[in-house]
């Protein structure tokens, strides 16, 4: 029985350009980013446009539906393959017994205490435009906190997921985007002492930014990995 | 160069029962806990008095004093092996660029989002009557979180350390101690809906906690190991 439950886009929903990322390990969908069993969920109607640009209410009853199943099921843990889906954070979590950790955002607070408070962490995000107060809220962050949001809406192949989803993504452009708005954010604000992704799909880029910022960065993967921990799914000794 | 480290008491002023515990992998002070170089820095001074009982104004001086070298050094991050240091945990955090996690407490509020609004995170303390709410404020747990705070102190064998820090411990006696408060904190309060060890002598006993009480347990190891990944240290895939 895999413990941990991902929820993830309808099939045939999901960017061609996240396709192609998909395929990477650390990605959030790769069942190769895991050293446990993971259960892959389709959730039908999630897509870019109802959890992403227009978070969507008959969405969530249907997630809060699927994960009392998965309980029942006996999943001890339920994730998400959108870090967007922070939105639905306080409903999903409320509507089991079981952890539910919809966002990666949610190790801001973690992040945030570590580096003290003359310092912020970085958030780089899918949208930043979509990215709202209600969505920091549903993962405890705080005005206190005053994370420093990237977005990688503006870089033109990693927008092709929003305006030309059928397209393919030319990998060596996408990913030197993402390296840009971590290079860009760090050196437009020096005072960032650490880097939240908030993008599922940015795991496998991690360990390039830690490595070339000097910076801890935490992601989807290593989310996943401290509940793996507290389930025994994964142990250090 | 040890990425990661720990700052630990005083040699000669750890109780003996402690002394004991430290034996078994998993434990925050015994290197077999890692899978990766951590470096032991001894603190002259820190004991069961001045970090517990007595929170010392002159220990957190020696402490930042030590944090500024370790950072010059090269270290990458710095944690402690007493869950009780979270009430230096601003303080600490704020002098030095590198993140510093003083306390297992710092993943209640990740615990906490997990559950959601109506279950709760019980703690398990070496000493609930010295956990003050400087230390749960210190580690951004806020009145709504409402831990429910179960303590070691009142059991007789583990009571050792502070009433005769001389004696040995009945391993058997306290292994049965340390599960019987879990058992009894979640049977009290069925709402748990995980657990968080603030004692960092206690993950040798998290994974027999997790099993027989069918519960996400967080502890020291959880932590120091969500932080590894954020450096690189650990990874998953």
């Amino acid at each position: 029985m895999e413990k941990i439950a991902i929820l993830r886009w309808e099939s045939g929903h999901v960017p061609q350009g996240l396709m192609q990322l998909e395929q990477l390990p650390g990605n959030s969908t790769n069942p190769a980013s895991y050293p446990f069993p993971v259960k892959l969920v389709e959730v039908k109607g999630a897509n870019t446009d109802t959890v992403i640009l227009h978070p969507s209410q008959k969405l969530l009853e249907d997630m809060i539906q699927l994960a009392k199943e998965l309980e029942k099921e006996g999943v001890r843990a339920i994730t998400t393959s959108c870090g967007f889906n922070a939105i639905f954070q306080e409903a999903l979590a409320n509507a089991v017994k079981i952890p539910v950790f919809t966002s990666s955002l949610l190790q801001v607070p973690f992040a945030q205490a570590l580096v003290g408070r003359d310092r912020a962490v970085g958030v780089i995000t899918a949208s930043a435009s979509s990215l709202s107060e209600k969505h920091l809220r549903a993962c405890g962050i705080t005005d206190e906190m005053h994370p420093i949001v990237m977005g990688l809406e503006n870089a033109p192949e990693w927008s092709k997921i929003f305006d030309h989803p059928d397209d393919s993504f030319d990998m060596d452009l996408v990913t030197e985007e993402i390296l840009n708005v971590a290079r860009q954010g760090v050196k437009d604000h020096p005072e960032i002492g650490a880097i939240v992704l908030e993008c599922t799909d940015l795991p496998p880029f991690a360990r390039r930014i830690r490595e070339e910022l000097d910076i801890p960065v935490f992601d989807f993967n290593s989310m996943i990995g401290h509940v793996a921990m507290a389930l025994s799914l994964v142990k250090l000794y």
